[in-house]
């Protein structure tokens, strides 16, 4: 079962994805996929109601793809957490995680345009695994503590403008990582436990149908248990918010490869939670 | 006219403060005061029911003082915005605005208690000026349309965890920003056109009675005005969003004073905004 937010930007409704490929209307649990619904079992309720037949199918040809949570109430962003993407960067593996945010509203649909801000040089792909809290994380100590507080996985676009990030920002990265448009999501909210090894999915990238990143998020240095215990002692996660848990080697500031322009698309994949694709465009 | 929300953690109400001190209820114009409320020119809204007499007044003893605004968006941030504490915390003044962000989820009323997060041990305060976002401001040119996409002011308390924010980092300070309690704001929400010349408010505060911070905001760096058109390049402000505008010198990290700790009380004012009064705790 996978969840959806189908529908025009910001009136998107909520719907599943049963393992056959049918798409079920969840409207009758819920009237959105928010912190509030994740906290209070909605995975489960949404499962219980599609096996006992309770919601209708439904034929969404034609809807767009919204991110599949509403509003996230943060974007919590782990950085240089693949070694080899530290390299690439010039930095030295952190002994830490390293976090910024994102506004909240840089969230947008897996298939939405992306802009190329006004005045940038330096626009960036980033494809993470985006985890999704969905009870609240405080001092959690243990491993097991931390997966319970995640409600499922996505895809995620972490766009980023280097110049901005790095060079006008006075060393603060978030002032290149919150431009509009600069966080596609989705297109599912998988649950956690229909995911198997979080930390053995694939996940790549492609700009103009040429590779980019080829990686595994079992080279995370942090591992999502970690990420959450760690984080969990510098802040509460509350239900609804995002962790984008870093990216791997291959992106544009390696010098590797050309930043990006309009007119150009990006291709985003991670094993079993889908794939995004956006145009790009200009602000 | 201010605005206030008061009642028990998560069941605050709507009221406004006339001029002559009494309290009217609000919530007939709305459920409550966050960005949709100030988007939809609700400070108009309210002025216009309280000058009529459509609120009632009421008696508001005894009950608790809110945050001013519900959910913020987001609260962005800005460092070193006053020269003297770029000094005092061993930086040059910077050539622009430095931007980081706190979780939303760490703003509290501002007489709640402040909890000293486990394993702390440089927890500091830092008052602030914090603008509430009225109106969407995307790529704004000019001051005067800047200063139309703020609702209006409020006192805030960007308290810091040093070594979180500094020591174990790798240098993205939202790490020392976000604990649980790490935001204090209000009492009041000033609508913008009562404060009078936000360039030119006094702000200070205190420790267990002790004076710490003593200064005005026209010696920020960065004005109201200047902030908002330089972020607005760089993402887009909603409406419920808060910007911290930064603090002056009289910080712990100066060297000059004790860093916070349980048992401790922090005292905050900015001329015409009011005062907040916290207690130290422990998380």
């Amino acid at each position: 079962m996978e969840l959806l937010r189908l529908g025009a930007v910001g009136e998107e409704r909520p719907y599943v994805r049963a393992a056959d490929g049918t798409v079920h209307d969840l409207s009758s649990i819920t009237a959105d996929i928010d912190g509030t619904f994740l906290a209070s079992d909605g995975i489960a309720r949404a499962r219980a109601a599609l096996e006992s037949g309770d919601l209708p199918a439904v034929d969404v040809e034609g809807l767009r793809i919204g991110a599949p949570i509403a509003r996230p109430t943060a974007v919590v962003c782990i950085g240089q957490n693949y070694a080899a993407h530290a390299a690439e960067s010039g930095a030295e593996p952190p002994k830490q995680p390293i976090v910024f945010f994102k506004h909240p509203n840089t969230v947008v649909g897996p298939y939405d345009e992306v802009l190329v801000p006004r005045g940038a040089t330096k626009t960036d792909w980033e494809v993470e695994l985006a985890v999704v809290i969905g009870k609240e994380a405080r001092y959690v100590d243990s491993d097991e503590e931390a997966l319970a507080c995640v409600a499922g996985y996505a895809v995620s676009n972490d766009v980023s403008e280097r110049a901005f990030q790095i060079e006008q920002s006075g060393g603060q990265w978030s002032k290149g990582k919150c431009c509009e448009t600069f966080n596609p999501l989705g297109p599912a909210l998988v649950p956690a436990d229909e995911v198997g090894d979080v930390q053995n999915l694939d996940l790549k990238s492609w700009v103009n149908g040429e590779p980019r990143q080829a990686s595994n998020t079992r080279d995370m240095i942090f591992s999502v248990a970690a990420l959450i215990r760690d984080l969990s002692q510098y802040m509460t996660l509350s239900p609804g918010d995002i962790v984008n848990t870093g990216t791997p080697e291959g992106v544009a500031l390696s010098g590797r490869f050309p930043y990006l322009a309009p007119g150009d698309t990006m291709e985003l994949e991670i094993q079993g939670l889908g794939k995004q694709k956006q145009s790009l465009g200009k602000a």
